[in-house]
């Protein structure tokens, strides 16, 4: 494990699917994004254009972000870490938002702390609407 | 979909192993300190205490965060995405630092962008060590 924890050539862990995790921040705010995964074509398209390539579990299929919305993810920086099985994106986020609910981030709802009941309940958190995903997502 | 992507009830989407993935960033910073695992147990556990408890894949165990090294994290806010399959905690983190290897956070190598040979570079960030994990991780 050290070597690939002190070295300076890129050797991505992919889980079983062929996949990491990927975290894209917003390079002005901070706030995460969204979390995702890249599978070696999409890390390498990355790497090579700046721009964000995704892989979608659900759909099977390489994704550049944007590729639909029009909003697209500028790389600032690309990190990885330790072991080498996810990566850390600081992005410029073209648009309004990167969720497909309509909001900027992904994470628009928190679990407030102290909570131990069974059912935990959330909070909106910046849960205002940025596009119309309907407007956005045309039909194909 | 939709109805765990506007539910204020937590219903996280556990992998085929039982897991989500957690992203904890540095409350003051922004800085994405460690991506992890979380699996019912820990995400509880979290919530109700305020301090980071994950799942480790290869212990095969509960671990709750600093419980060897001491360097625990603070839960200052926890939220969940939009398909509800990944976390993201912003912390305190107590102590030097975050990652096994004694830097603050795991993500310190880049990989320039640009490159598109097979090969890709890493480039240190953010490297300095600020701890000895031969130090604080004590042999049992």
């Amino acid at each position: 494990m050290s070597d690939i924890e002190e070295s300076l050539t890129l050797q991505p862990r992919y889980d079983a699917d062929g996949l990491v995790t990927c975290v894209a921040t917003d390079a002005v705010t901070g706030e995460v994004l969204m979390v995702a995964h890249m599978n070696d074509e999409a890390l390498r398209r990355t790497i090579a254009t700046g721009e964000a390539w995704y892989y979608s579990r659900s759909r099977r299929a390489l994704w550049r972000k944007g590729e639909s919305s029009g909003h697209t993810q500028s790389v600032i920086e690309l990190r990885v870490d330790c072991d080498q099985d996810a990566v850390w994106m600081r992005v410029e986020q073209t648009g309004p938002g990167a969720c497909h609910t309509g909001r900027r981030s992904c994470f628009y709802r928190a679990a407030p702390l102290g909570q131990s009941a069974a059912t935990v309940t959330l909070e909106f958190r910046d849960a205002e609407r940025a596009f119309d995903p309907a407007k956005t997502y045309k039909p194909k």
